[in-house]
């Protein structure tokens, strides 16, 4: 089969290195030769040193030898003109774009299946970790109640320094920049949006309809300070940034947070730049599925693994299941959680309105202090809707004249146990 | 599509259970519904409470209604008959069955090729990992170099109970037998057989070839003692019964044996019941997959998840790269290890011997002692072949007078950082 590749950065150039590479074992296991064709790269200037660099789309677009195109140009403009007019043809595609695949994706697919080809996007999340394949095909059969993920790398590489180092925020962010770790303009990542981005996606092939990752509720990392760390510690606890799909029934909860895990929890290791996605079905139990989720040739071998399904499936489209119904999101408040709140003060004399607002009847309350602080105690309170959490630290602030200082979710209610 | 399952026990009416509970999904992920017609119990008495139950194989294999066949009857006689017969009349066949697996898969994977059906195995291994579709469609394009897994839930929790509690071995294996982890007969899953073939079948999906279980080294962990978790733990370590698989070029290594692993290992934390297979590309780098490795509902929903492959590819062969060509493993001796070794007495006056036989020129002996014993000391040799090491054992024990109590491998020369 022979394909081009459209955008020649980092991840199209992991490609054309993995497809060089492996060229044997490829060959071997599709039972044909892959040969890269055309580089397409817009930029005016073409640097010599590559033979198969054009700069003009309809080339690829009008050769009818070219059955296969890859999309790693990054964004949705041109991407997605150039993607739709390769599918019109007739020609596969495969992309590692996110953005494109969560604005357009489902819309991608019923072209691919209009023209009887393929629009693949495994690289879109998590890399080299295989979880679009594994939920639309391993995990068809199942209901899958649950799926939340470390989904990025520079945000997971912070909290496990600041975690390892006890340092705070800034500073681990500045040190992540200077080794390369994090952006200039870090927001993408450290705000969620790129989380929030892949969060999407997976609500999507989890419930088979298309959403909206802006209808998503999505909050970063800037405000998790080295002091959540030491209180999490004394939990035997730890932070990391999750997006979470929830289903129940034909209910959607989705977010991007923060939130306190335990050490049970198989995404509790998953440290430094890796990735891990923990999904939970109703036959299945829990699984999880971890691996570099970002990376040139990581990123390049799950592109390449949909270069191989699609030579595999060259004259048929294979179903996704992915349709462009649009499902609505549960607001973040009716999602229960609890939280870890870190109080102004001490304890002694605001027991009983510690109990009144945040702990259940029965409860007792179990308050975290830090070696030599008397400005602050930490715990945990029983769990409740996020909208009546919010009403309930209005309303112990106004009753207390304690302040909250900050606070952090932990296990939520309408998850499986862990 | 209308099937049959073969075999009523705890798998095969998992699987009727799993295509009830979840018929919904199935129909709308595949497209049509899938309905189970006959169940095959060959004993003699059939139980009344299922008017699907049947005792006749050729009712099954001449009702021409029939496209697939599950088979959970377990060990390869008549199993293997009754599959080839299924898929020489053209039925999709799949299995739980590692034993029929290990010993036919390759014949069984020729046969359906040569009927145009297919022949899937998902749960032969991992239970609800999705192991097999992830090597033969998302990493068929890279080189694998290593797939190391836990992939035993018996011994995993026998395992994970003497760490936590510091128990010894035969009463952690009473107690896990008293709950129902452990087999009357425990012998398959502690002397490593069970994990033995499960290598066997990864090592064949590795390298597309077949291999012989009987091939491959295999340790247990009946010798694993709390002295030995003792050391482990003062190395921030644990120890792990690993299958492993390692290609290099053309050449194939493979064993099963108690391993000591640190922290960075993401097999680490896997604990209890729970399987992890850590899988390295040469793109890809390293992944893991974890999740329930056994158990009737997470088995029974890999076996869906295979029928829903064969709905999805009801006429036509799915190339699964499986050959019958049969490449031979490299002895045992030609591994390379360290060794975490434990030496009778103190060291002060052996520390030359130790260097001589275990250590590299420039190494520095790092003896790991434990509180309150003098009969005894540990260290981590260099890396060294095991042939090597064996040799050097004798040869230490014969000059300085003193046993080496117990050895158990740890970092293997030709894998992956880690």
């Amino acid at each position: 089969m022979k394909i081009a590749i459209m955008g020649y950065g980092t991840i199209g150039s992991g490609v054309a290195e993995v497809l060089r590479v492996n060229q044997d074992i490829l060959q071997k296991k599709v039972g044909e030769p892959v040969e890269l064709k055309y580089v397409l790269d817009i930029r005016d200037s073409i640097p010599e040193d590559n033979d198969k660099l054009i700069n003009d789309f309809s080339i690829i677009k009008d050769d009818e030898e070219i059955k296969l195109v890859v999309e790693t140009m990054g964004g949705i403009h041109p991407a997605y003109e150039f993607v739709k007019a390769c599918l019109e043809s007739g020609k596969h595609c495969v992309t590692s774009n996110k953005a494109l695949v969560d604005a357009c994706g489902s819309k991608l697919v019923a072209i691919a299946k209009e023209h009887n080809c393929n629009f693949y996007f495994e690289a879109s999340v998590g890399g080299g970790i295989p979880v679009i394949r594994t939920i639309y095909h391993n995990y068809a059969g199942e209901n899958l109640t649950e799926i939340t993920g470390i989904m990025n790398g520079t945000t997971n590489y912070i909290l496990t320094n600041m975690r390892e180092k006890g340092a705070d925020f800034d500073e681990t962010l500045a040190e992540a920049q200077r080794l390369g770790y994090a952006e200039r303009d870090p927001s993408s990542d450290i705000d969620g949006f790129d989380t929030s981005r892949k969060t999407a996606i997976l609500l999507s092939m989890a419930s088979g309809n298309r959403c909206r990752h802006e209808d998503i509720y999505t909050e970063g990392i800037r405000n998790i300070s080295k002091l959540d760390f030491l209180y999490a510690g004394k939990l035997g606890m730890t932070i990391k940034l999750l997006g979470s799909v929830h289903q129940i029934e034909d209910q959607y909860f989705a977010y991007v947070v923060p939130m306190v895990i335990p050490k049970s929890d198989p995404l509790f290791s998953v440290d430094g730049v890796f990735n891990g996605i923990r999904i939970v079905g109703n036959c299945l139990g829990t699984t999880m599925l971890y691996g570099m989720g970002a990376g040139k040739l990581p990123t390049a071998s799950a592109v390449v693994s949909d270069i191989i399904a699609a030579v595999r499936h060259q004259n048929e489209f294979q179903g996704i299941g992915w349709s462009e119904k649009m499902i609505s999101i549960e607001p973040m408040s009716s999602n229960a959680f609890s939280y870890l709140i870190r109080v102004e003060g001490t304890y002694d004399d605001i027991v009983d309105d510690i109990k009144e607002f945040f702990l259940n009847e029965d409860s007792v309350l179990s308050p975290i202090v830090l070696d030599g602080r008397n400005d602050e105690f930490a715990l945990v309170t029983d769990i409740m809707f996020e909208g009546d959490f919010m009403e309930n630290v209005k309303e112990f602030e106004a009753k207390t004249g304690r302040r909250i200082f900050h606070f952090i979710r932990t296990k939520k209610d309408n998850s499986d146990d862990i």
